[in-house]
């Protein structure tokens, strides 16, 4: 019979909670209680040949984060009584990264851009107590990335001394999921270049592998398109409020660096009010009113779809904003779609009486002339889940859904037969409850209430109602922040640390058995990252008094 | 017969609501469709002798805004369309500022922290469209301050032109409750000296003129006090995170420069846990668990009330804290007062027993022994409202009471005949809705759910179920942060424009008939000071789309 002394040891050894620095949980981990010094000459050296130019930037900037992250650990006292084990400690002089033999070296850039499902993420991670040189091996650069993504988290500062008191490491980790990712809105409010630089910075902390970037909307279209310029001309809400073809490439290569792929989605044929500002003959029910008559927020305006000129427009434009992008995916999005705005337009209904077409296979038409262009450029086509769920039209077989109304749709999405990502508004939306933003209506409150914290977010099971033959549909999923009610001045708090909840979810979920993952496991973990990412100048929001933070389960409910 | 046409210039005239750039609106305001320029060599003359430093000062800030503000018109083209007016525009040279006939010059500083209901806020503000000199007057310093921070908000800048299109201005103001707070929690969260000059700053430019400071709690005690220097020694979260009392000094002088007076709070006998690190045998159930039991949320700790020796150094502390402040209010706190904490304290039992007293005639003892010490000091006690409704404590009859845990309450307290400041968590509390914090527990909710939006707070009638004599207990409300979930990083986000709504519903709410304010005639005016503060460096969240923004009421419910 085991004791229950002896069972606790074992689940300890296998799942060990007391090491509260790592955000994803890797898959496979074990630690020890050592303490073990960085050398203050400590550095990486990358036995990879040659050494792509982004990971000798990344080994830079991870010696950097490992010289100013000043992150003191979160219990009594700090580091105070961690200095009598440091005193006695052994010190690591150098990490050694490599590639497993036989892999092809290119850089984490090309890495990170290539299609969902043939990137390889995965790392061995090892840190001997003793002072003997730590090794970092992958399959690729992009693998290399993210072990140095752990690595970087596992050391705190007291006094000046840099230590971890878990040592030795012994880590084997992979992502559960391919797409783990979050989506930024830039059109209902704008944020500078250097805010999506700094969240790029923060979604690579965790290993948030793609920038879903809903870039334009029927509030403003702020994307300068080399061959359309008088869209942002009269669409950007000013002249300075745009990303330039500069910005997008430098956001893109920035990105990419950091192990992220962007999926930019220009909304069609719904969310299309701000075209209507330099192509007004192409949107139908432009700022018509009651807005709410027309569209699910102002202003309304959708594209002429029934239209050739739109249809030929807008595969042009797809086309060629695609074609700069090094992305195999490029969303065309597809919500919300309102049918008011087509019955109550004399073009559109002229143009359905001289074709023969309904409203939906005149859809189908646009939706596959679109997609064409996509796929010409070869991309994948990436939509949202009305266009499959609401409408009846022809779909390549790999396009990517986007589940948002509910988790409730992931299995009728499932059904259909398509990959999907899940975004589930009831677990996933960070704008959810804030309170109404439309006027004159005091008692508005958010459509999608309440809140959503970030234990809702983490204990969301990406394969809840899914059968056996359904769970390879699942790609993985995102976290969301539509901006009605955001800018930067609010950025970093509304979204860390919670997009980190659903980051962990799809990388370490399936090792934990694929079912909910377990709050009060993770809560240190989750002050540990949110402090962290504190230290490197993201305002994450703060979970609890600091008094609960380091006195882990203090503050429990039945504590 | 009136024309509807007529009768709406009529209203227009009697409240202009395109002048959309003053917050808190003035109660007595007309106001023209003139441009007017403001001359790149505009000043502000005091014509008061001698005139106080702070005035001085204030006058040099205010130009600074002036010319650093840049704040452009949110309305379609911004100031684009301005320009022509602005082209045959007269130019505004200078304002002075003088004291009404017979009206002792003394600081704002001076006046700040005079008692409540004897200072003089009021102001007359004239601002000719011909471009002769703009006159302020007022009873005081303090009045003219108020008026300096109405004339500050009346400019916009396009293409480095600034300019109002609103001459000429005729502004009588004054407000109708002498006290308009903002209350910050420092002890959950700590906060540098630094976040709370520019809380104090972005409560000036909305005329709030008291900071209600809850510096210490059970979580920790960053107050360094001269004559008890172990309670932030043991107490403070660290040696960094306190307020020395050179910081106390430096902000009650900052507050004051800008009008504010500093309400300090030491919460007694509850949320006292942090005193038990210095002084463990002061403080009952100390960090008992289960926490739920013994108070509200952890740690549990309540001071040892029935204890002479608590009981002197309690009075005695208040007083040590209490005497280096020019403030007449000191709050004791009271809230959340634990029974059990007492029921299963040997020493308090013992001491009721060797007393004869019950725990309620202890807690009398108590409470008139603290603010005894403070009435001695020239201080007026502030309390929570259970110190009234739950507890049956002789109490001053000048005791300030706050109403906290529901708006309904306030009657209940006004019944009592006590003077009460309205600051109830069903309108006024900050931090509700952002999901819970205590651990272990996936589907916590705030228990004061859901987030309090700006229309909420907006909406707040401050005379609701109270009889006409109980009108003048009313002396005016508050905003409130309590920060188990904030910390520096979401303060401006979370507090900004939000605590806005209260500061117009306390200094305007009367003109407009007692009733609730109208939020789709302030939503305009509130984006503007939300964007002017963000001009000035305080990361106000933004309200709506832009697109919005741009366009009154086109956002509207029925739009």
């Amino acid at each position: 019979m085991v004791s229950f002394t002896s069972l606790l040891v074992l689940v300890v050894a296998v799942f060990p909670v007391r090491v509260q620095c790592l955000w994803p949980q890797p898959t496979s981990i074990t630690s020890g209680t050592t303490a073990l010094n960085l050398s203050p000459r400590f550095y990486i050296q990358p036995d990879v040949y040659p050494p792509p130019a982004d990971l000798l930037a990344a080994i830079t900037q991870t010696e950097l984060y490992l010289r100013t992250d000043s992150m003191q650990r979160l219990v009594l006292g700090r580091g105070a009584y961690d200095m009598s084990a440091v005193q006695s400690a052994k010190t690591l002089s150098s990490l050694v990264l490599s590639l497993e033999p036989g892999a092809t070296v290119e850089s984490i850039s090309t890495e990170a851009v290539k299609a969902l499902g043939t990137r390889s993420e995965g790392y061995t991670l090892t840190v001997p107590a003793d002072g003997s040189t730590a090794t970092l091996k992958a399959n690729s650069t992009l693998g290399l990335y993210r072990g140095l993504t752990t690595f970087s988290q596992m050391w705190y500062e007291y006094n000046g001394q840099i230590y971890t008191v878990s040592a030795p490491y012994d880590i084997v980790d992979s992502p559960a999921y391919p797409f783990r990712g979050f989506m930024l809105d830039t059109a209902r409010n704008y944020f500078p270049v250097s805010d999506i630089y700094r969240t790029l910075d923060a979604m690579s902390w965790v290993k948030i592998n793609t920038f879903h970037w809903h870039i334009t909307d029927s509030q403003s279209f702020p994307l300068i398109v080399s061959q359309y310029p008088e869209l942002a001309q009269y669409g950007a809400y000013s002249s300075a409020d745009v990303y330039t073809p500069t910005d997008i490439q430098n956001i893109v290569s920035y990105a990419a660096a950091r192990g992220i792929d962007v999926l930019l989605e220009i909304d069609t044929p719904g969310h299309t009010a701000s075209i209507a500002d330099s192509h007004p003959e192409y949107v139908a029910c432009n700022q018509a009113t009651p807005w709410s008559t027309f569209a699910n927020e102002p202003p309304a305006g959708q594209l002429r779809f029934t239209d050739p000129a739109v249809r030929n427009f807008t595969a042009s434009l797809l086309s060629s904003i695609a074609k700069t992008l090094p992305s195999t995916v490029f969303s065309t999005g597809g919500d919300e779609l309102n049918i008011n705005c087509y019955t109550y337009d004399n073009q559109t209904q002229a143009e359905l009486n001289s074709t023969g077409l309904t409203l939906e296979e005149s859809l189908s038409v646009f939706t596959q002339a679109t997609h064409g262009a996509l796929i010409a450029e070869g991309k994948t086509p990436v939509v949202w889940e009305e266009m499959v769920l609401d409408h009846n039209v022809t779909l390549s077989n790999d396009t990517i859904v986007m589940v948002w109304i509910s988790s409730a749709d992931a299995a009728l999405v499932a059904d259909k037969g398509f990959r999907f990502v899940q975004a589930p508004s009831d677990y996933f939306y960070l704008d959810c409850g804030g309170g109404g933003w439309v006027g004159d209506y005091p008692a508005g409150n958010s459509w999608c209430d309440p809140f959503k914290t970030w234990q809702r977010a983490y204990t969301y099971d990406p394969l809840a109602n899914l059968t056996t033959t359904q769970i390879p549909l699942v790609l993985g999923g995102e976290q969301l922040l539509w901006t009605e009610q955001s800018s930067p001045t609010n950025l970093d708090p509304i979204v860390w640390p919670r997009a980190a909840a659903s980051a962990e979810v799809f990388w370490t979920a399936t090792t934990l058995g694929g079912g909910a993952l377990n709050v009060t496991e993770a809560l240190p973990r989750l002050h540990d990252i949110r402090y962290r990412m504190v230290q490197r100048g993201v305002n994450a929001i703060v979970l609890q008094p600091l008094w609960c933070a380091l006195r882990p389960d203090a503050c429990d409910l039945n504590a």
